[in-house]
């Protein structure tokens, strides 16, 4: 992997090259991703049909999920990962019920108000299929969707070339009480929840991560549903004071680089010897990987470490990249509330992404390439809307008339007025 | 106005028709809107001027409003209005500083963990120009951002002919210490914002209602940027008990016609006498307004006096229309218990939406035409982010090491696994 000083002209460069690195919505897919959603709304399963062959290569009369293949997948779900499961079910659960944002009353010149919080009522929620059908994203998704209150839950993910979905994500599904699954992905997936179809449910607001066919989707039904946020390449950025485990910085940094080619993962730190170091472990943990050359691409292209120069930089820096995961090892305990923008800080030398990634408790749904700035993490706040109410008395409404008048008036909207004048 | 009853086949009609309206976001707006954005990103100042040349009808060498145009704009400010808004300014302020959501700290299995929510840091308002240019669209969208703790707030509107931005607005930004003010608007104000130029900083996230050039162009560049909803027509449901006042129905049913005629006024009432007074009331009232004409067509076309058999049926239609504003006249108190989706209720006779549009302190910029059902009004958390974080000593880790080991090998994610080992 490339070491850098962080002043120097290839370091800039790199850094430059992180932060204004854009998820590629433009021309053709926009334009591709528009015709697949608009004739889901048109021919409603139909084009779902069309669009499962063309993708995905199988053609699917029903795309309902069935209980006897609930009951299959259950029997073919290894006890271990059951139990694995049920104990990240708990502890996400746990975290999330923590999460409610409560709601308020007070009164402003003998005006009652104040916001409610109120569960959405129908949730989508998206779960990746093929080689990233993972059964932790179901329980990311799914468990703050119930911990909210949601009504209904409908699931859907890609079937494969045989028709079915794992074994483990469809365990998952039940594991939460998901009320449907239907094996439908990519860009019609998105259509199907937005609009509804015959077969499938119109939702309120659709969740998950997906490719960039889902992601433009998501982003071009927004305003008829809600969604959470646009997800693009994943990233971890670790900040070291150089007195750290050099071992351990290289076993993080390929954690996040065997996800995808296009994950970025990049070290901070405060000495070129730990750098070196890291980079000489990197050489010898990547080969004894399953997915080396995932991992090397990922790294050459997207990865860099560099060398700063003070605690302050750093900051600076991961402030600017805003990164997914943000591991910070050694410094004083006042660094992290430095931060301002990250998905997730993990904070020493024992809290790796990896425990963050299954069981420890927060959501592993993040907000990725540099959006940390302005999305939050999935979390039970996403399946929730807030409420305004107003209760006035006539004395309440006394005390504000005037200045309703003045305003009305110089708006030039005099029903408005009239509407209060009329009640005096 | 219609009369109609619920049940009845044109009532139904009227009903479906009110639900299932969209917002437009179809084919040529869609391209057209693109094509604005790109350009600005590509062109910046340029492509602005050009837009504000061929929209606006003048052309701007400089957008920027300089400290002379906040002075003069500030000694054209009539008194009252300053008392006025000052006044709605503190309500709107105390309102939104209840609304500020708190971060917590949970210990799961010896794993501490949390959120904390942090202001989002550069901050775009959009508020409109022309007819709609009101100083109270100013307050309620820079507030909450002051409040949650944004760095820099910039505003833009569309500029008049002459080059200038109303003096109440004007005095507006100046009231809620807005940092800077731009005369762009439509979709080139968008993308100067979201993209940023050389005379316009690019920001995290956009805010306020706009026509369809903004809304389309919010859309687009949602993940480049957060924002706050897409807004459609405005709309106003009243349910009445059958036995309240038609003249304060009637004028509140005008006072959201008068706004627009895509405008939404309904009323849902248990009596058809009350019904048909309300409709004598208005045809009364309408005569004296100077927007008689607008809200004659809004009326007309969007608007209509449902006589219903039950206070449960009219529960369920104005959970399904999901109302920006909902006005509740009569009734027990538990009736306001069963709404789920509406932007801001009123409560009782003495609550009027236009206590709401200025000072009562919640506010007014609400999610329109039927996106209560997902989206929240404006407020403090719009302007924030959550970030999570993990903090575990060696002994949580080994807690919970077995159950990520069983995770990580099933998703075939092998360094993440060796990221948990390698340190044991």
């Amino acid at each position: 992997m490339n070491i850098y000083k962080s002043k120097s002209k290839e370091g800039q460069k790199f850094l430059k090259k992180i932060i204004s690195r854009q998820i590629d919505m433009e021309g053709d897919t926009l334009f591709e991703v528009k015709k697949i959603l608009d004739d889901v709304r048109k021919y409603k399963d139909t084009a779902v049909k069309k669009y499962t062959k063309e993708f995905d290569n199988v053609y699917l009369e029903d795309f309902e999920v069935k209980e006897r293949e609930f009951d299959f997948a259950e029997s073919k779900v290894e006890d271990d990962l059951k139990k694995a499961m049920k104990k990240a079910y708990e502890n996400i659960w746990r975290f999330h019920e923590r999460q409610i944002s409560k709601g308020f009353e007070i009164d402003i010149e003998d005006v009652k108000s104040g916001s409610k919080y109120l569960p959405i009522e129908k949730a989508g929620i998206y779960v990746p299929g093929g080689k990233a059908a993972y059964p932790s994203s179901v329980l990311m998704n799914a468990i703050p969707a119930k911990v909210a209150g949601v009504k209904e839950i409908i699931m859907i993910a890609p079937p494969s070339k045989d028709g079915s979905i794992s074994n483990e994500v469809l365990y998952g599904a039940r594991l939460c009480n998901v009320d449907r699954v239907f094996k439908i992905g990519g860009a019609q997936g998105i259509g199907a929840l937005a609009y509804g179809t015959e077969s499938v449910p119109k939702v309120d607001i659709i969740t998950g991560p997906g490719n960039i066919y889902v992601s433009m989707a998501k982003k071009l039904v927004y305003g008829s549903v809600n969604i959470d946020m646009i997800a693009g390449p994943s990233e971890i950025l670790i900040l070291s004071d150089g007195l750290q485990n050099p071992s351990y910085i290289a076993s993080d940094l390929l954690a996040q680089a065997e996800h995808d080619e296009l994950a970025s993962s990049i070290l901070l730190t405060l000495s070129m010897t730990e750098g070196k170091k890291v980079s000489e472990e990197l050489k010898i943990k990547v080969r004894e990987l399953p997915k080396e050359d995932i991992c090397i691409k990922s790294l050459e292209n997207y990865g860099a470490i560099i060398v700063c120069e003070s605690e302050e930089e750093m900051v600076e820096i991961a402030n600017k990249i805003a990164p997914e995961h943000l591991e910070i090892l050694g410094f004083g305990k006042g660094i992290s509330e430095k931060i301002r923008n990250a998905g997730c800080i993990f904070l020493g030398e024992y809290s790796p992404e990896a425990l963050g990634d299954y069981i420890a408790g927060p959501n592993h749904i993040l907000p990725t390439n540099g959006t940390a700035r302005f999305f939050s993490p999935l979390g039970t706040d996403t399946f929730m809307k807030r409420m305004n109410y107003i209760s006035s008395t006539k004395e309440g409404l006394e005390n504000l008339k005037e200045n309703i008048e003045i305003f009305a008036k110089k708006e030039g909207l005099i029903a408005h007025e009239r509407s209060i004048t009329g009640r005096f």
